[in-house]
């Protein structure tokens, strides 16, 4: 037959956000010898492929001990087909009130493939009608303007502003979309040491931003998987912590506190949904439903490592994330005092760079426009890999602020990373206007 | 907040087809002690936990041994972020090769979570205007509908006749719909021992629907997750075996081949797509493309799973399951011979019933309208539960014949079923019309 035509393929495959996640990946395939500032990948050095063997042998101990499962059902769990919202939704209830102090009904919690399926569920699910929009605070995540161009919903940038969200701004959004028709279903908001910006909001703000979304009507969308990797004993509440009136639908992520090889994510959704016949039941039953549709049911195998994850380490994984936390803060540490070493003149090179508590990232500003041939550039010439902040704006025009990616590397190679982007950052700056 | 209205939700949670399946779960759980020739899952006596651990040890093996890897790197694959398109492709290919004699390229290959994920995959990339339909061969599995309920593509019914594909009809509503401005994109067709006809192509009707496609420059949507459980010595060519113009997509399922928990399937689309600028790409490209916006990429935890398992079997499925076809083979066997001995009279009550020669699934034609208030009925006076029929044609009105799956049951089981099933058709039927 003769090719089809992409133009003829939905229209997702010809957007650039697309492209420029695959120019990403792609650009790290061809510069290997790169140090790479770039992936948002949890650090690997303590990973052991027997943990795997212990976790399923722990979540199968659990099946037939307190789960109280014959050898025949423990097996038919692991196996067969099974429960759409999961087979580790108590497991996730009780971490959630470990680590947030938060009381979720197991039964308004879907396990999904990773937090991208639980992002496509939410979206596809309130993306009813041509005038559903989205909003986010800007810069945004692609995993979740992907979902959104999947489902064909817009998503109309909010200003993050110097606290992480402009309240202001979010109101005037929300208004003028109504004006024009159009329905704003919801805001995308990750509180805690936000990709890309690193921001995170204080609790005066989270609250004002539950009251905005109570007087506008909106659902907020909290994704918070970076949460755990800040301070230790001074953690803020998150906003589904803080909500008392089902106004958050709480977006969760193993893949940095567990592992990302296991695709286990969540969503807590304990919004009421009016069925008809006075009856109603939790938004979680209709996002079980859309996920009948696009996965069956998580697979059961990956369900028992995390489940065994969370057993092993008694639901609390800011505890089994001690190491981690610690690599996370020493390689921010070591990042912002090398890129103060290196470049003392930073000031009046017009060169700055925020300071997030915690997370993965790090914003670098510099006098100059940061595009994805300037990134090919520095793979090239000087063998380091970072991300074009642009590309979260899901605009294409460049702008000058790329994104330094910590939690990957080893002290190593963050110092020969650091001597390499320096290298770039004073030729670039020293080069000229262009 | 207000409850959420279900009608401001996505239209596909209140399209019948979801409320059917949905309440086929549940009143299998309501009557938990009913013989249920309902699921169409596979035989589950020979799982066994250690196999688990098994195919574990064995992937990485694999990956440490063939594939070259050091222990670092073997590690990364199995815990980290991973290749979009899966990391078990060139497995695949080799089980491709061994049981069907398909020479697949590796890049053409999509590693899915499911063949649920791969439908909603292909129909997403084929859906790119509201005048974009699917054909479908009727009766068609829900899941199949499901899939085009969620990205809004209308699915128009092709008779299946007495061939297992009318393509008369075909052509015929391919044409009507080009006449009304509709662009059909591709028809889906599952040429063995159907779900849930059971209806099975001849080789020549196989080779005049790849012409009739051709003709209609129609993709063809092939699943075929049931044709390794008929004859083992006389099995017929997949479309795709046949397919030398790439018209064929392959929809692969490892569920009933593999295991169900392990949620792996694949795609093969070796279609090739223009992608500009004198370039051209396997539609699995763009589908690898649609996943990272679904899922990321399938577990590789669960892909290790079904790795293990191929390698352990020399990626020979059909080897692989030779006590698992004999099963399927005895049960039907014994379902056919129980009707026959139960129902002597069968012919006079204008009770009748097909006789694949593979596959999961036997349709029993009886004299009286089959709908879910009569299941429900079998189910509580009889203690015997099937699917009825009219739920794989997505519509509302109740036909005359209802669905057995043999493939989980016992002898024991078979036969105590049988007499629940044989008294409930006797009753209904000398209940008169009604």
């Amino acid at each position: 037959m003769g090719p089809l035509r992409l133009g003829e393929l939905h229209g997702s495959l010809t957007d650039p956000v697309l492209a420029a996640m695959e120019f990403l990946n792609e650009i790290a395939n061809r510069y290997p010898e790169a140090v790479s500032f770039a992936p948002g990948r949890p650090y690997e050095e303590f990973f052991d492929v027997q943990d795997l063997h212990r976790y399923l042998r722990a979540f199968h101990q659990y099946l037939v001990g307190e789960a109280g499962m014959d050898p025949r059902q423990a097996r038919r769990t692991l196996f067969q087909y099974g429960r759409t919202k999961g087979i580790i939704h108590e497991l996730v209830a009780r971490n959630l009130a470990a680590d947030e102090g938060i009381q979720a009904d197991p039964e308004s919690i879907v396990v999904t493939v990773g937090c991208q399926e639980a992002m496509l569920l939410v979206l596809r699910a309130l993306r009813a009608e041509p005038r559903d929009v989205l909003l986010a605070v800007s810069p945004v995540y692609v995993g979740l303007t992907g979902a959104a161009r999947l489902v064909e919903m817009p998503v109309l940038p909010v200003r993050d502003g110097p606290a992480g969200i402009d309240l202001d701004d979010l109101v005037a959004r929300v208004r003028q979309a109504r004006a024009e028709g159009l329905r704003p279903r919801g805001l995308y908001v990750a509180p805690d040491f936000a990709n890309p910006s690193g921001a995170t909001l204080d609790v005066p703000l989270r609250r004002a931003l539950l009251r905005v979304a109570a007087e506008e009507d909106l659902l907020l969308l909290e994704d918070n998987p970076y949460r755990l990797f800040g301070s230790t004993d001074d953690r803020l509440p998150t906003l589904k912590a803080l909500d008392d009136d089902a106004r958050v639908v709480y977006l969760g992520s193993y893949a940095k506190t567990g592992f990302p090889g296991a695709r286990i994510g969540y969503v807590l959704a304990d919004q009421p949904v009016d069925l008809g016949d006075s009856r109603t039941g939790p938004l979680a039953d209709q996002l079980s439903r859309l996920k009948s549709m696009v996965t069956v049911n998580t697979s059961p195998v990956s369900q028992a490592m995390l489940g065994g994850l969370l057993l092993e380490h008694g639901y609390d994984l800011a505890k089994a994330n001690l190491r981690e936390i610690e690599v996370y803060r020493r390689n921010r540490r070591q990042v912002l005092d090398g890129l103060a070493a290196r470049l003392p003149d930073a000031a009046e090179l017009g060169v700055r760079w925020n300071s997030p508590s915690g997370g993965f990232f790090i914003v670098v500003t510099v006098p100059f426009p940061v595009d994805d041939p300037l990134l090919e550039f520095s793979a090239r010439e000087h063998g380091v890999l970072w991300t074009p902040m642009h590309h979260f704006y899901g605009e294409g025009v460049p702008l000058p602020h790329l994104r330094l990616s910590v939690s990957l590397l080893t002290p190593e190679r963050i110092e020969r990373g650091l001597d390499r982007l320096a290298a770039f950052v004073s030729q670039r700056v020293h080069s000229g206007p262009g």
